[in-house]
């Protein structure tokens, strides 16, 4: 993908979760460049694009989705305004990557499924990242791989160390929930018939009257039980932890030990990657990512280099040619290295 | 970073290695493009060329180097070929990313030293790339913090579950071994002095006369000891196991378990991320460069979507509107949701 | 303790637990030993009580009861037969050990806690050994010390690899989930007051029509929250899991790796042994008995070691002489030791 | 074992593992009991005498190996007076269990050695206790079983929170790492040939001049490969791990997780118990002991009971018999259950 054909991303919205995203487009990710950036707060739209080389502000969040050097949009706006953005989206025919919820209610929401079934193809995901996260990723494969059997019950603990003082009781169902909502969805892959939200003792150490913890429990179509602990004050960390219990084992991810599963009589196991690119492929991305924005800016800062260098490529070669005189011997063998002090500007 | 300032990047060498190099620059990174692709197999290079809008085959490595549409190079040729490779890339001044090996032994490594250091600006960066993993940095991060204190052992697994035919003993040492040579060197901050290589009776199931497993023992300028265990015929996984042993505390990567301290009195610990974009940095991050590709290949496909859609947000919508009622009495709520098949298309 | 004021037990019931118990009191514990030994298959008693030297059988067990060489009572005849034997205790008063359930109903059970009432002193122990499990005790002293805050969510699972073919439904309640009636009044100390049981998607490989798994969801008197998966035929491995939550952190037990808290910001940790006799309590316990029984029966089988022999530590002390050689010289040092066969006999 | 049998044991030395051991042989194992007590201080002997029933005060160590009353000997003794004690037992025939050392130097150790196979019979034990700790146990099966295929290497790590003041380097030698000397003899089944210790850098916190941590590296008769930390003066926790690599896989204990194997490609995993006598053996053992010490107290205590008595069992069945009511009807069902304060002694 050259550069000629990077998709063009409008913005809008970019408080934490759309700040985000402008860094990732523009920083992380290959073949887009955000090049519009709209919030109803100017300022904060100004600020943000002087950091994309190229992007301008709009004000007006249609004008935006409008705006012909747009080929896409990332809707990142507060939830009131997300129907009226998606309908002008959707008739402007521009695929629209929207963060949750949809709209703010299933009336809205279904009308926006209505017009866009209409369209007769599909412009509108939704920002339910977890899908896309590795573990869940492994947990839906094993599923769908058979290795539980039918899954029968499913167990979650959503954990925030805390929330901003304008949350409410009902946001732990919309905000919180809804992942495993989403969670449920997509790992059973049938739809939720009934829900029950249980009210445990409330954190008195909340410094709120919020009703946290909740236990909300989901019964599916086929009749699976999944029970969710959502529990936003802890003050201690952000954990998210899934487990699935089938009829021939259980697996569980965010345990801080990737997947484990127990699928064997006596036995529990978990993963280890099979080859260096999938156990360091994360790590060849950064080592290159940060690399071409050392060179990109090494003009300026005079490094063109942002990791190990010529004088690490030496040391190494020195102490292996010392391994090898070893091997031969078995006897410890002196580094033959010279001072590095010797080599002025190594 | 505009598409117009992408760094344009010559890929020399496109075996294993070099192609994941392509691909990622291609695909997964921001802010450079490959123009050109090199390998002494020209069938090989045209293949992965014909992969990338925009590239072309340089047949001379030499040549690709000098071009015009090149700025900066990514060197992943055989190790044979490097010296020479190198010294063009610094008398053409361009930033050259280099696969270990630097050169194949320690006195051409110095030579390329010594010229870069003539130059007055490093060009040369070295591709050990376990810096900039995130375990490992980790584990650098807890040592310059001084949360274990003064190190003052280190032992390493270093596991492959086989390697190719033509690997010999030697190999362990310059190609497996020479990693941990690096991290120690990163880790400790100082030069290895001497090496000594145990031969421990040998895997009979290798199917070589490899002598395989290796236990290196490093010694530093301080006086650091470091053992490496290098096993490259496991038959079982790739593992690599790293633990700093400090007089304060000891830490170890590689467990599958994320970093574990031992540093308080009775206790050992793992790490929990604070923060939901913490955890979940890496699924924003292929939720977003995932739906770049879809919309970009949508026109052929018809698709613009790559993850939960309109419908999966009415869904969580209706869902949780059963739970805030929920909220409110404690008792089972029946979601009110239309039937799928009622809005074709959805 | 001298064996003069051993305590002469009768055990009543010698099915599997009954037997173990036997087996218990006799090889593994100190100060008890069986006298009695009742079961309603006369040929089990005498099987088993021909293993217990000076151990004789009551055909009756209220006899067995009254026996004038029986201080205590084991009691683990079937659930029906309780009610009758523990009031003979009460009666004789003599201390008893009840095996679960106390009796087969709450009327009949509350009869039992009024009459023991009426003699004024405590007789009846009753057998949640759980209570007893170095992971819930180690549960329990967290929750007293207060490292977790005040209890808030309580998170049990309770898996068993399969069940006994006459194993019903209701079973599933007083024979499995029982156990987490007693673990959440042993840690909340308090009483539960609602219980409800959903019935998820039934297990369709168990062979049977079972209600299984079940969810039970109780609350206490201050409004907590605990629910409880029990599954008896997951084919696997027995499970045994629970998770408190509670104002400040949470801790886990059952996860095959002790206590794990998480009461710190960001961290989760497991505990290490201080000290050695802690580490290796057992192993010290398990190296006197077995060498007591190896001495005990040396007589007859000629071998009064059961473990490492003078051998040992001599090939022991011939090591260390090298390592304390090499601690001077550091280099290596071979170990001097005269070859076993030259020791006729060693 | 009736008491009549009872094995008569005379504890010679009762620092802190003498005492130890009669406590041990006291209070939590069958088929024993101290008889004689041997310190060559009279007031600690005294003392700990004190503490047993039918215990006497022996002061010459002869005299208490000597004793009529007297079947079998512990020595707990300081180290040189092990062989002039030894030898007596090997006089009278008594069996013996000798905590390390065996004797202090190479020499006198196959003195005893050859004293004891002139006998014809074994009558010496040697401490070393991890043969039969249970994870060394396990560890011992899977090699034996042939999971780990033939071992080629062992890791060890031996670390302490500190040691007494009088601990030298020497020590490190020959009271730490000795473990590991017959932990390799006893996985391995063959002797070790030579040793090197390696000495790093030194902890400067111990507050001492030992040379500390040190590594140990031992080749066996075969070939194979070990290699010890041993660690003295961490300041942090006992911390003991092995890990055995074969060459078809790896097992380690002392993870805190129990053994874990690695040895099916690309997986880890630990064992669960499959049977709840396996997981509750030790809680079972506990909570008979516990229970006839209290029984046996009870007549000087008015307590029978040490545990859950008769109203934990009428609460768990009023629970129960809500819960199978709500396991027809699937809904919350309240708890019938008395005041415990209308049950006056209850």
């Amino acid at each position: 993908m050259s550069d000629s054909t990077d998709l063009r991303i409008a913005v809008l919205g970019v408080g934490m979760m759309g700040a985000d995203h402008v860094a990732r487009i523009t920083d992380r990710i290959s073949g887009a460049r955000v090049t519009v950036v709209n919030d109803y707060l100017t300022e904060k739209a100004e600020q943000v694009a002087a950091t994309v080389p190229g992007a301008r502000v709009v004000a007006d969040p249609l004008d935006a989705i409008a705006a012909d050097d747009v080929d896409a949009v990332v809707l990142a706006t507060p939830g009131p305004t997300h129907e009226k953005q998606l309908l002008a989206c959707l008739d402007a025919g521009k695929p629209v990557m929207c963060e949750k919820p949809l709209t703010t209610d299933a009336a809205t929401s279904l009308e926006i499924v209505k017009r866009e079934a209409q369209l007769g193809r599909k412009l509108i995901q939704v920002g339910f990242m977890r899908r896309f996260d590795a573990e869940y990723e492994q947990l839906k494969a094993a599923l769908v791989a058979g290795e539980l059997g039918q899954p029968l019950v499913m167990h979650c603990a959503h954990r925030n160390p805390g929330v901003p003082s304008y949350f409410d009781s009902a946001m732990i169902v919309k905000d919180s929930i809804v992942h495993e909502v989403d969670v449920t969805r997509f790992l059973f892959a049938e739809e939720i018939t009934s829900v029950q939200i249980i009210r445990p003792t409330a954190n008195t150490l909340s410094g709120s009257d919020l009703q946290d913890p909740q236990i909300a429990i989901f019964t599916t179509e086929t009749g699976r039980h999944v029970d969710v602990e959502a529990f936003v004050t802890t003050g201690l960390a952000y954990e998210v932890r899934t487990e699935v219990v089938g009829e021939l084992g259980s697996a569980m991810i965010g345990l801080d030990v990737g997947l484990v599963r127990k699928t064997r009589p006596g036995v529990w196991g978990g993963t280890i990657t099979p080859d260096f690119r999938v156990r360091f492929g994360a790590a060849y991305d950064a080592e290159i990512q940060r690399w071409v924005h050392a060179v990109r800016s090494g003009a300026e800062t005079g490094s063109y280099v942002d990791g190990p260098g010529a004088w690490d490529g030496y040391a190494a070669a020195a102490v292996c040619e010392a391994g090898v005189r070893s091997l031969e011997t078995g006897e410890r063998v002196a580094v033959d290295m010279v001072d590095r002090a010797s080599v002025p500007g190594a």
